[in-house]
């Protein structure tokens, strides 16, 4: 038997969501381009794309659109239970527990997408919620006349946004939606393969998504640059962490060996956005950490991925570091259940195995004799 | 890149924790069989075997059995929670919602096996109120003074078991607490392995136990044999649900190639337990479809497993059925636990692939095209 731990190399499923080419930093959903999905399309049009394997008409997409917007709603126990942890909870752990609280919650026999675009449509609600308590502000109510974007930032701010707020937004949340097979989408799959729900596989994924090594690095990657202060303090805080055995944070990927092309994309709105000093700084304090990152690392094949700009970008867009993790999973969510709902139509349970290391036929020994 | 489902005889990790021996039907934890645990040993003294990797002294015990005993209350929130959903709910949500928030209220800095300790003494006396509570009886506090089993059927039932008993129930949490690789421990691993917290790592691991192929199975299985009504109806009852491709629940298993050496000792227990005409008859049932289903699929290696008798030994218990799950929980816990903390000695990122079939290079067009 094989010895595979982190199961490199190994394919898990066949896919037709999601390719990445790791070598030239490709990412396609469906077939289509990140870049072009980037430039030219929007929120309900990609999620739609991943889910239902076509971009929609545009009757298609009004229908859809619609669906969103009205399951944006959360239930008063949801509520409440934000309110009286926000303060002091970590926002994933309360996201997990929510999660499964809609889980237990939902008693229709409605269709696993059907699900999936509940939670989709309530997750962003969630978060504003723990966002605003937090601040002593009052919760805003959904409003579904507003695209999923719109209506996210709306609730974190309690105005509507501008078009291009609106747009650095989607995009992020576009490039977040899906990555092929990755720890928290396995750890969905695993919990699916024994015919378990799909609030469990979603509560299973965000579970994985929390861990700095997976989606917890994107406010860890945003609270280097802010401990590093200054651009002229980037070089000796990269060389003590990683000759201290430490790992940069936003960098390094399983799969690609050259700039993450979600990272370009990001990169490039963090420019935009660095309109104030603080956002200005912490920009070009990454662009340093980037370069000596790239110089000491790149010939390993660690460069830069999602996570590297994706917090600076969220911060920008007004949204507390400890949250980015939950917004990452506001979008990942979409991936995980349409990998679920692939895999689930030719189920096989996920049950590896161990290699027995240990010692063999023991004799039990009363208590008194040892 | 091999496509490997299921990870069939993939080695996840390397392990000193259990062995199983699927042609002969062994089971050993660290080293011992399982048969000697379940004729010598205890729910305390096995949990610490399985944690620690010795049996303890008298002195060692003592001090666990302790630490045990003061952890089995739990928080109003918690307890709040469950008595207003235990009415509806299903009870694997409601537990994998009130895991979840354990680790949102746990802000202790304490090691892995410590919370393990927490959630392994926490979790009966949710089981407990949830059972309570859809009776209309009054919540019945854990004794501290009682053994695990022996209070776990105290607030189960509001008096004080028998001996037989508590060791019934003893040998049967004993026989659930691990068994190597199995689908939520590999859950549990996935989500650890991206340095997210313990009680994630549980959450998932209950969100995996709750489907069918896995924990879901043991209420199944008793299902079945409650559906089938009397023994006679047995064969017609197997030949039709085999010959329409529905599975037998409480049959199979990836690495038993034989009867599992659970199922024997739980099978033996279901007869003691045959004292009442309803439990009579359903242990006459279900050796029936033992008979008929071995008879049919023994050839192609398909045997009774723990699911098989394990659901009739808790409902003699007095359990309701749809919290068999649970119970199998309320012990794997502690594998789950061990098996994370193992593999956490030398992490590595489990993140697999997928091998892409669908196209590529499509052209996005602008949704008045389409
Ligand atoms: C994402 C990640 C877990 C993938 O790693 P992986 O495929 O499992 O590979 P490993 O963790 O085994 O790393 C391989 C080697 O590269 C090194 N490495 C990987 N990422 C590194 C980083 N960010 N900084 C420094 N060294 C890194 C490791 O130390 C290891 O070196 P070694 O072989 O000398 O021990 C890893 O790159 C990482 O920890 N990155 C930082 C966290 C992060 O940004 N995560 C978000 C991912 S989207
Ligand atoms: C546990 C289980 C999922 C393991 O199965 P696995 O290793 O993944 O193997 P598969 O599900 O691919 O089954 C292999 C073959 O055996 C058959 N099989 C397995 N278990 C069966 C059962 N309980 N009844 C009837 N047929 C069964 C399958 O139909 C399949 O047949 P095929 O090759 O003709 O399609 C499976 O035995 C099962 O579903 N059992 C019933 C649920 C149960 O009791 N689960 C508790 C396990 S502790």
């Amino acid at each position: 038997m094989e010895l595979r731990k982190g199961l490199e190399d190994i394919a898990i499923k066949e896919t037709s969501i999601t390719y990445i080419d790791g070598e030239l930093g490709r990412l396609y959903y469906r077939g289509y381009s990140i870049f072009d999905l980037a430039s030219f399309s929007n929120f309900e049009e990609v999620a739609y794309l991943l889910w239902y394997g076509k971009l929609p008409t545009r009757h298609e997409l009004d229908d859809f659109k619609s669906r969103l917007a009205e399951e944006r709603s959360i239930s008063e126990d949801i509520s409440t239970f934000v309110k009286r942890t926000a303060k002091f909870g970590n926002p994933m752990d309360i996201l997990r527990t929510t999660v499964s609280m809609m889980g237990l919650e939902d008693r229709s026999e409605g269709d696993l997408i059907g699900k999936a675009i509940k939670m989709t449509a309530k997750i962003p609600t969630i978060i504003s919620l723990i966002q605003r308590t937090r601040r002593n502000q009052e919760f805003v109510e959904p409003d579904p006349s507003l695209s999923h974007s719109e209506n996210f930032l709306y609730m974190i701010r309690g105005e509507r946004p501008s078009p291009s707020d609106t747009r650095v937004l989607d995009v992020s949340l576009m490039l977040h939606m899906d990555h092929e097979m990755n720890a928290s989408t396995m750890a969905c799959l695993v919990v699916a393969s024994t015919l378990s729900d799909i609030y469990s596989s979603v509560v299973a994924g965000i579970s994985a998504l929390k861990g700095p090594l997976h989606g917890g690095a994107n406010s860890e990657a945003l609270k280097q640059f802010m401990e590093i202060e200054t651009p002229d303090n980037v070089e000796k805080y990269v060389m003590n962490k990683l000759s201290s055995g430490q790992r940069l944070m936003g960098f390094g990927h399983r799969i690609y060996k050259t700039m993450d092309p979600r990272a370009k994309i990001l990169k490039e709105y963090a420019n935009q956005l660095s309109k104030n000093e603080e956002i200005k700084r912490l920009f070009e304090i990454a662009n340093r950490v980037e370069e000596i990152g790239i110089k000491i690392l790149g010939k390993r094949g660690i460069y830069p991925n999602v996570d590297f700009y994706s917090g600076l970008v969220f911060y920008a867009m007004g949204f507390d570091p400890d949250l980015f993790p939950t917004i990452f999973a506001s979008a990942r969510v979409i991936g995980w259940t349409a990998h679920v709902d692939e895999y689930l139509k030719d189920n096989k349970l996920i049950r590896p195995k161990a290699i027995y290391v240990g010692d063999l036929g023991k004799r039990y020994v009363p208590i008194e004799e040892r």
